[in-house]
């Protein structure tokens, strides 16, 4: 498969439906990875099957608050830095990149670095999603070290960090994040091929890709019949009655709240935020959980809006996907369920919640 | 030379004074100089005229908020740490150890080093004095490039910097130090042999041991007449009235008063502080600045006591040596003098304040 001018807009939007919310530079990101592939040809998008057992696999994020990125944008070098140290650091060439999550403008990422390198990405991910955190991914849940760690800015500031778990790296990197200015770019728990066939979330680009294109085809019907053919729900169509949210400690923190309209008028529901959309609440019940992924709708054009645009009068379809299966295991849910981010109540999966309040509601 | 049990006592007391009050560690620095010393022999201070030119020298400190380390000590193996780290960074052998600044702990820091890597200490080091910035470093006045630096903490932690200035440095390594615990230990500035000759503070390891043999020799009278022979001025003597001092952002900030005893009584005298002491002042008038260096001492004991140690009540005895040559010069005061710390004065040299007080008392 390859990324172009085609298929890169189908990409940017299943991204932005598995973002959860997160990565409101998907946009900017979007045209920084069009203009790459145009400047430098398309990306090849490569299956794991196909990459040598030792073959070194780059997996690339940024590191910060995703409001910051709205402004403070990137630098398409960046890729060629990261490659260039990481090469340094483990002493062998890089072979593939690899998206550390395939949620939001961190999906396109990978993409621009790929096309300034010369480097193929492969049909894969950490997260299956995106998260918040360093440590909140797959080759974390299956032992591969989160260091050696490249971090650059935009100027090319370069800091390498060694010999930390995947706890310290989220709070020292994230500290220096900030310092940074918000937001930086990393390679972190950088792995080989035949790692990456176990300890990754796999087939996450065509996955995106597909997402994209079937909830691009107005011929599908409206908006929960196009979520329909990849599991997803509707949970509350309404309009934005209250934002808060606020930039602390390199996050974006805050609640939403929604006011049903139409068939949902009367219900009020809240949806908790720490830069992805983490859990959406209604008089004191979960209708859906990180990890199941979250994600706000225009309702009128079905076009994500991110945590960092949420703004009152907002007219929004609420909708949730199922979490990928890694992550809704015991060990999964330690580490990304409710009470990692200090809520008070277990998982249930979203397709459960559904069926339940339609049990009640007949 | 030789650093061993008998000299680290006045080596240690002169860099205290050369500490402006900053290092509140230097004792347990002391002890542990003298069990590295004691476990693995003295450690040998060389004069830079016998470093080979393109000899490799790591100049080392600690960096952070030094109030801090009266808890957190630190663990001797960051030296090989360091050195390991710095030697994979350039691809070539350590030669030596240097203080990047010799006044305070960070004299201790390189001794214990030596000790644990069986490398020399050269009888130099980059200040001549503490300063609490990164920047504020002899060798950033001469053009040494600042990185690549290695940071380490007490538990192995390894970050290297690279591609950065000296000021954009302090400011992302001291966010990194403060999500570190507020502590760390750096590398940074490392020069060759050729150019230590000429980017640095030279003599300064025996200018230390020196003033610590004279201040310990009572026969040579009280506190002012045992600064003489060093040039050292007494601005005052009294008890402390106030002391507001806070840790903020990586630093010790604050200021004292003091109110003058027996022939100093009716002054109150202030004393700025970050880190070390900057400024004294008194009915506006500034008595002695920043790089001049301000260290207050037990009247009773002639004993330094640090920033961190301050007390309402105590009695001290408040000295200035004069600044080494370099930081009296326009590009010297332009980094370190007052207006670098943000003060709205000009440097004076405290002997020239010394003899205007005296002719407007007679």
């Amino acid at each position: 498969m390859l990324l172009d001018e085609t298929t890169l807009p189908y990409y940017a939007r299943g991204a932005a439906i598995l973002g959860a919310g997160g990565g409101g530079s998907t946009r900017s990101g979007l045209l920084a990875a069009l203009q790459a592939v145009e400047e430098l040809g398309p990306v090849e998008v490569i299956s794991l099957d196909d990459v040598p057992d030792d073959a070194l696999i780059l997996p690339t994020a940024g590191l910060g608050s995703p409001d910051i990125t709205l402004e403070k944008i990137g630098n398409p070098q960046q890729g060629v830095w990261l490659r260039d140290a990481m090469e340094r650091e483990l002493g062998r060439p890089a072979y593939a990149w690899m998206a550390a999550e395939i949620g939001g403008n961190n999906a396109l990422k990978p993409v621009i670095w790929a096309a300034h390198t010369g480097l193929p990405l492969v049909d894969a991910d950490g997260m299956g999603r995106a998260y918040p955190e360093v440590q909140m991914i797959s080759m974390h849940l299956h032992g591969v070290p989160a260091t050696p760690t490249v971090l650059v800015d935009e100027r090319g500031h370069h800091v390498v960090f060694r010999d930390m778990d995947a706890h310290w790296l989220e709070h020292t990197a994230r500290a220096l994040s900030v310092a940074f200015g918000g937001f930086s770019v990393t390679v972190d728990h950088s792995l080989d091929g035949a790692t990456a066939r176990t300890a990754t979330v796999r087939g996450s680009v065509s996955w995106a890709v597909r997402i994209g294109e079937i909830l691009a085809d107005s011929s599908r019907g409206d908006i929960a019949e196009r979520l329909a053919p990849i599991d997803g729900h509707v949970l509350v169509s309404g309009k934005i009655e209250d934002v808060n949210r606020r930039t602390v400690g390199g996050f974006v923190r805050g609640n939403v709240l929604i006011d049903g309209v139409a068939s949902d008028r009367g219900r009020l529901v809240r949806v908790e935020i720490q830069n992805e959309n983490l859990a959406v609440l209604e008089d004191g019940e979960v209708l859906a959980t990180v990890p199941d992924i979250i994600t706000a709708l225009d309702s009128q054009t079905g076009e994500v809006i991110f945590t960092e645009e949420l703004r009152y009068g907002q007219r929004v379809t609420l909708v949730a996907l199922p979490a990928p299966d890694l992550w809704r295991t015991e060990a999964g849910l330690a580490l990304v369920g409710p009470r990692a981010f200090a809520y008070d109540f277990d998982y249930t999966p979203v397709e459960e919640l559904v069926a339940r309040r339609k049990e009640s509601a007949s």
